[in-house]
């Protein structure tokens, strides 16, 4: 019996209330991925590495199911014929980015993602032997085979228009970014950081680094990063800070976003640099919507390079800068009962933090160097990938760019060409989001400089609340409300550009090293 | 084309293949559950709550799912019909337990399940906050609500032929165990025990506990207890030892067993005995045939009753026999290099580890009148499950129990019915399963001490590895193979009986308290 005074009720969701579900569904399945990855890489004993594939595999086929149903598919047509979806400009935006994952997950056989997957595992186990051995042609093999999949998997999923292989798989890390792009940025880059690293390297100058070997206990230096870090506005009721042999952040979900880092007793500041990258990550991942959206594009990070900007924006924009030291030393001296340390002063440690010198080695370069590094990377995976460079050639080019760019010689392939774990998984289009990270931390920080005027002062007061306020209102809230590119034009006004980052190491590499 | 020489070539599994397939990815689903639960009771973040509850629900109702689905049915039947299966021993032992968990599965209504679950969830809130308020009558409706639901689920899963309905209950935890027999043993044991307490508490021997107040740093102790659960035979290359608020065991699968304890500075030996009781449910997992039967029957534990027999022997049997503290307390002093401990003599020790006296709280209770806490709570959930006592007058049936078995007057239900968890989560059959595996350890303890007349020695010089040995042949190896009853049988060519348990505290406690 109808009341024809109430309007009609619908038992039925709405098909966007069901999609949400789905979607929450499907992320609350990845985020065990997550927890399952994280506790390998800290607490999991050895022996339970078969059973922690397993789970792995399990948890990841039935996401991957779920996301490519024809349910899934169905509902997403029927919010795009929903006016109250499509009207509503941050849902459309939800809409259309839920659409693209879609699609890109559908397009791709199950048989290559199996094929994908296996080459993947089969690749990095032959890479670690490889590496060990110093022998490049026992890997050779693997990579043509992870270069030709990654060929087809391009194809599957769709080259833009007017774009190029590279761009199809480039946008799992930066959707919209294009080779051609990064070319121009990087171009630009590299002319003038070259000469400015060569400028440093003939500098008499060389900065004091020998306070770095102060020891501390690791106890008291995890003390110490754990209270910078509560500092920084990490929330550690919804985090953690552990300790691993390679330092990452895994946020699995609403209220669970964890740390790693690791601390030698011979680096006083070593451990806090990588803490300090890690809970820039740590930073947006918490900044980010979540809890009311997630499993959906507007909870997301929007790219893998505007997430390295956060981390690498509180390691070196932040952690490198003499107001950061101000504060920081001060602090130290007071929490770590250690007399060398006491001796110590701003300067020196401020110049200690900022040696510029060209290393073989991408993560053990400083934040000048390092984009060398991925400049090199990217032109020889874009060149591998169109076949210009056969594997074969891969450790000739790359030990003649590395005397070109850095004036070193390559004494092993190990050192060389097989000194990164990404080509052996076959992540092609990953390296240079590690540059543009800078980039983009560079762009937004002349901006932030020019918005919060007072930010050397709060620094050095240790009051990191109005930047993060700012990264909060800027970059985190949005998830992926924007692109990449569309984000940095919103926050700076421009394109990415190079320029940004090359004045900053220009101001800050001129007094210590007179360049 | 085929060659008439060559058998005929099946690519297809055979029914009982498959059968073990599904349920390793059934198994796999459910050690998600398992590291999840860890991770929360040990390192999760506070605000990760809500998102580790989605995980768990999302990774068990897919298990159940599958477990429950028809095809396993099918593959169950096409088995029972296949003689090369049920012509092997073995095999038939794990197709009729197979049969046994798809049909108690199967037999709830999904409907059902959900009601459990979400009674569960809120009687634990209830009593949870009905405990601090001391305020029974708001758990008592939550209570009502659960034994009702109870007594559903017994009627759904079957009460066994001339059987009651607390069996159907039971056999979750203790497969093949009725409450009749638990009936006859428990009475035959409170009629012994009850005068021997009595007479321990008018004995005017007092054993010195005073040493367990010397303070030791929680390193010190973490690394004492992890060299003793080492000596015991713990695999920590597939195992851990963390901390948390309620010491537990959980082994997810197959290489990844982990224990907990606490550690308090107040209180020398506690900590370890916690461990030991954890190591024991941990090596009786690493000692079941996992890898070649993960998710199969005989790759399980045989019942709760006999997984508590295991910790029981290593906390209590092991843990605080005089051959043990001979090993234990020199090596204490060794490692551990505090003044206070050198004076110490085994005698002291061993007495103070063996005090028995009445205490309100069963999980401070002493391992005699621990049974008397477990024969009470058993004898009141079966009246409230048969209805003879109203959930009203369950403060008034404790109280007067206590009064009768321990001589206490019991202040608050907050120290009295409200004092475990238990039936908040509507678990009702699982408090015998304590005195259950007291008994049990007793009885397998007799027929060891007969089978390894060294076995003191062989303690007293800190090598376990004979009486690891012989459990891991006796019990661990045989997964439910045979139920408990019948592993009684087995080992000790004797039903269940409380004579080993009175023979063993009488010998214990004539010594100490000369009676």
């Amino acid at each position: 019996m109808s009341d024809s005074t109430s309007p009609p009720v619908s038992t039925v969701d709405s098909p966007y209330a069901e999609l949400q579900r789905e979607l929450r569904h499907i992320a609350t399945l990845q985020s065990i991925s997550g927890t399952l990855g994280w506790d390998q890489e800290t607490y999991m004993p050895p022996a339970a590495a078969p059973l922690r594939a397993e789970q792995l595999s399990a948890v990841s086929s039935l996401a991957h199911e779920r996301l490519i149903s024809a349910r899934v598919g169905e509902l997403i047509a029927a919010c795009e014929a929903d006016t109250a979806v499509t009207g509503d400009e941050d849902e459309a935006a939800n809409l259309r980015a839920i659409r693209h994952d879609h699609e890109r997950a559908t397009r791709l056989p199950t048989s290559l993602v199996r094929e994908l997957a296996e080459a993947s595992a089969l690749g990095m186990h032959a890479w670690r032997e490889a590496r060990e051995r110093n022998d490049f042609a026992a890997f050779a093999p693997h990579l043509v085979t992870l270069l030709g999949l990654n060929r087809q998997r391009a194809e599957c999923m769709g080259v833009p228009e007017g774009g190029e292989t590279y761009d199809a798989l480039l946008e799992d890390y930066e959707p919209g970014m294009r080779a051609a792009e990064l070319r121009r940025v990087f171009t630009a880059l590299r002319g003038e950081l070259t000469p400015l690293i060569r400028a440093v390297a003939e500098s008499p100058h060389r900065p004091d680094t020998s306070w770095q070997s102060i020891p501390l206990a690791v106890e008291r230096q995890a003390a110490f990063n754990r209270s910078v870090l509560e500092r920084m506005g990490f929330d550690f009721s919804a985090g953690r800070l552990d300790v691993s042999a390679h330092p990452f952040c895994e946020s699995p979900g609403p209220g669970d976003t964890r740390l790693t880092t690791r601390y030698s007793e011979d680096e006083l500041a070593g451990a806090l640099t990588a803490s300090m990258h890690e809970a820039g990550h740590g930073l947006y991942e918490q900044g980010l919507p979540k809890a009311a959206r997630f499993g959906q594009p507007l909870g997301e990070a929007t790219s893998t390079g505007i997430h390295e900007s956060q981390s690498r924006m509180w390691e070196n924009f932040v952690g490198r800068g003499r107001p950061f030291w101000e504060w920081a030393l001060p602090q130290m001296k007071r929490d770590v009962e250690v007399p060398a340390v006491q001796a110590l002063d701003v300067e020196t440690v401020w110049r200690g933090m900022n040696v510029v010198a060209p290393n073989l080695v991408r993560i053990e370069s400083d934040e000048a160097t390092y984009n060398l590094h991925i400049m090199l990377r990217f032109d020889l995976e874009l060149a591998m990938l169109s076949g210009d460079l056969a594997v074969a050639d891969l450790p000739g080019a790359w030990n003649d760019r590395i005397r070109a760019d850095l004036g070193l010689e390559v004494p092993s392939d190990a050192m060389g060409c097989m000194q990164d774990i990404h080509w052996s998984m076959g992540a092609f289009g990953y390296f240079p989001t590690y540059t543009l990270g800078n980039l983009y931390a560079a762009q937004f920080w002349a901006t932030i400089r020019a918005e919060l005027p007072s930010l050397d002062e709060e620094i050095r007061a240790g009051d990191f609340a109005p930047l993060l306020g700012w990264l909060r209102a800027n970059v985190h809230a949005h998830g992926r409300r924007y692109t990449a590119p569309e984000l940095c034009r919103r926050i700076t006004g421009q394109p990415l550009s190079h320029e940004p980052l090359i004045a900053y190491l220009r101001e800050k590499l001129g007094p210590i090293y007179g360049v």
